[in-house]
């Protein structure tokens, strides 16, 4: 082989070493690093009007649970196999106080205390109170179900953003749970890639003027497709960027989106439109290689939904068009179940990935070592987030 | 955290330990404690009339076997792959005298005795007698074929029934392999979980007055939602137990049913109609999460088949009917591919199922030192076991 | 248990080993000896015409890669997983100069070389040069594309065949990549078995006068059905076997089959015209457990395809008809997705098959020891092979 030759057969792909992710950012499961820190937050599980008192499945940081909503309004989440004899609560039949067995009839409330064994002596009056199904507390706010996952001294307080508060009289919150804000649409809920893959991407703000708008054609706004001015900083909540855009003649924008631990993305209006965001969505992990979205917005009272990016539904479109027309979900999923971290190589403009899986490493490693990261409180009193993230003309922008 | 907080978060789904099933008495495969002991006994793997010459696939203890009937009408079950190149016997012919490879054309008897090498000098006259495709004994009784698959010096005789002898002129016997006696339909024959929720399923007469009565409506007869007092005890061939119920003003009603080892399930009539039972099923593991029932019954010549105990038959409900009316289908099934044991709280209830687990691990534990289990007996004179299975009046009911 | 059941008892599928086949010769992936000694040589991944701009995906050797055709008709062999962030190239859109990945639009060449980076400062041009999507080197020849996926520096030279060049005003080549010469038909390209499950087939004239004629009806030419005389023998590539039939009165055939490494078949016309083969398969390794063939083919400018084997195409026939008349998909595949060669009987006729597997374990030792294996050359003065397959009558047959 001469020197020519050589130079060509650089960068073989024969030879390469194991390819792997990062473990520690990514896998979520009961005792995970990255799965113990994701347990000290609260995480939506649901939108609230579906829960209703016919149980479902649920699956959440890799664990299979049961929801259902009982004759009273309460909302539960219990590990799904009864702590009988193992059939699972899906079957199991609702009424006022809990959900029982169809197998033999023993009932849980929403804590999972044991309230009823008809096939015991007295209805099992003497044995009851030994036993609980597993069950994780639940709240409701913004539409949504929220769930505790973690070590129950450390449940911290429920957060509530200021932008969701004190609704005008022509105002609603609505909720969804659709992957329309990963590229998909409303029929699909469950994207096949790790959460990570779409979270990180909020603060890659790059990806916008090539995959929506010359690479696809213009997915947003014509003006999404000028290449930004981007700083990226850290919060109190997590990590910002800004990115600055020359509009037109004589006006500037800076668009200031936020990541916020453990899985929290605020993105501004994706047609530009001025003001704070009026949106919040969780990246909520399903297992290691599945995430669901879950948004809520304060909208007007008419409001009828979100304009469509697409020019068709994603679950309509053909492989060949997805091939020509690429979005998210195309770009994220076909990261890969999990992207292989070991196979990257990072280059300036995403020193917001790099920045984000950095202050999560320390977040995890916060947890480790028993401490509180960033974002929980125990104080009520601090409950209320303040959101930060819009899109500004020039003259009230954020200072960077 | 308060008090009353603290009491709340008891008995949180955090931090659970790992769970897992008795791999002991449950798993079937080749050189398991389980499944040395499963194959000390004779198994039904088919239901005769359907044994043709066209070779079929089938899957018992974890072991995938052909099985067909050459001209002569003897029954092979043989290792799939031939002896010769490995090719699965499921595309060979066959003829009078045996089943002959598609590939190369080696023929082997329903012994595995090789008859021909068409491809080898004077067809392989030299050679035939090392070569033995591995088999497995079959003998047919009662419209079923059994098969044998253990140690061929442990060969015990092949059980008979007392109720299936002596048919008078108007009776005949009948053999089913459908699910419908696991929750299933007659469309359905094989059910996908662990062979032992379906056996002590039926040493659990409390599951009857719940799931199959108030939990999903009378699915047996109204009768059946009287909680009966219970005895079990053990019997010569396994276990029985005797639920009393007082029926109607001044009369009540033993009724006795019997597991046998290693999977024999005799449950009388489930609407009650009095008398000794007149059938006999068996739950047969496929493999380790997958079972399927085979029953034989003693009928009149007259005979239009059972009353089904569901509205619809399983396979055409939808996931919602199921959810609102299960069976043990949903009930067995919904306790896993394998029930985890780990995470169960048997009550008094549950006597007789803690019962056969102690019974069978005893035989287990028997098989494990050289024994020989309960039910096997190597004397022809002793072949016909006796059933004392059935619904009675109280006057001739079985003392307990 | 008497001395007469004793016998019959013997070859008792009971308490056999473990099954397994032979590692060293069947496993294809990256650092396994079968996987390193057929990176030794170039292989067909495509047929050239149907390889485009629009990015497709390729599995080879168990590698997943991205094919595609630059806007200067060059062909791209690239891992999938862009160098930049990982999202898979098959949602890329190719132009003159190479393949532009969705997500942030880094541009590679057929070599992976980075040629721009649009989200970078400059385009990249300080940090491109760094950046190399690995690749591997492709070549086209005989209406097929061929890659090398081994170490550069042993790339050899790409292998051509007499019978391939020179052609005539009134002739042409075909490439097809159809699974027709492994049982299958045109519309199925990917076979379910291991590669060598095919490729030893061809060394065993003997499955011919069987499988394809006397078990299946005739299948090619009733003169298959003439037990032939063989002699195999080594070759300067591979190794050979003449088969040698009495055809008709006083006539006398020698087929002569060729199995050449590391995978090359070169199997006479089937219906047995006379003449030397025009035709060449190759049994490419798509993973450990699938196989496809690739096809060349000399044939006069009119030529219309070959005339099927089966009277129904494979695709289109019952699972029934499969077992009323089995051809080669269904003899290999029903070998296994590996066949266990642990439990095989190999007999005189399967002799080739012996030879063939152990003068591959030798090439696989040369390779392990550092040496070139057969039919691996540098010199491009040696690059065209002679082939000396073919069905000749007695009177010009090939000397055994």
């Amino acid at each position: 082989m001469d020197q020519a030759e050589k130079r060509i057969s650089e960068g073989s792909a024969y030879g390469r070493g194991p390819q792997h992710w990062d473990r520690e950012i990514t896998e979520v499961g009961p005792g995970t690093p990255c799965g113990e820190f994701m347990r000290r937050y609260w995480h939506p599980v649901a939108v609230s009007e579906i829960v209703v008192s016919r149980p479902q499945n649920v699956r959440i940081l890799g664990e299979d649970l049961i929801l259902f909503r009982d004759g009273k309004g309460r909302v539960g989440l219990l590990y799904p196999r009864c702590a009988h004899r193992g059939t699972t609560l899906y079957y199991g039949k609702v009424d006022e106080a809990g959900i029982r067995c169809c197998y033999h009839g023993w009932q849980f409330d929403v804590q999972g205390k044991c309230i009823d064994m008809p096939c015991e002596p007295d209805n099992g009056a003497r044995v009851r109170e030994k036993i609980r199904q597993p069950w994780y507390p639940v709240e409701e706010l913004y539409g949504l179900v929220w769930a505790y996952m973690g070590p129950p001294e450390k449940k911290p307080v429920l957060p509530r953003w200021d932008v969701f508060e004190n609704l005008g009289p022509n105002e609603k919150m609505v909720a969804t749970g659709s992957s329309t804000g990963a590229g998909g649409d409303d029929t699909v809920e469950i994207v096949p890639c790790n959460w990570l893959q779409d979270w990180e991407n909020i603060m890659d703000p790059f990806h916008i003027p090539i995959l929506h708008t010359s690479f696809s054609g213009v997915q947003f706004v014509p003006e999404m497709g000028i290449m930004p001015d981007v700083t990226w900083d850290h919060t109190e909540l997590g990590m910002r960027y800004i990115a600055h855009r020359k509009i037109e003649e004589g006006r500037e924008m800076d668009r200031v989106t936020l990541a916020l631990f453990p899985h929290v993305r605020i993105v501004p209006d994706v047609r530009l439109i001025e003001g704070t965001a009026q949106r919040i969505g969780w990246v909520v992990p399903v297992d290691d290689t599945h995430f669901r979205l879950f948004h809520a917005a304060r909208v007007p009272l008419d409001w009828k939904g979100r304009v469509p990016t697409r020019e068709k539904p994603w679950s309509e479109m053909s492989e060949q068009e997805r091939q020509d027309k690429p979005g998210d979900w195309e770009a994220q999923v076909g990261q890969g179940p999990i992207s292989f971290h070991s196979e990257e190589h990072l280059a300036s403009s995403d020193k917001g990935v790099a920045m984000l899986r950095r202050l999560m490493k320390k977040q995890i490693q916060i947890v480790r070592e028993g401490g509180d990261p960033m974002g929980v409180t125990f104080d009520p009193a601090k409950a209320v987030n303040k959101v930060e993230a819009g899109n500004f003309y020039r003259s009230d922008a954020v200072t960077a």
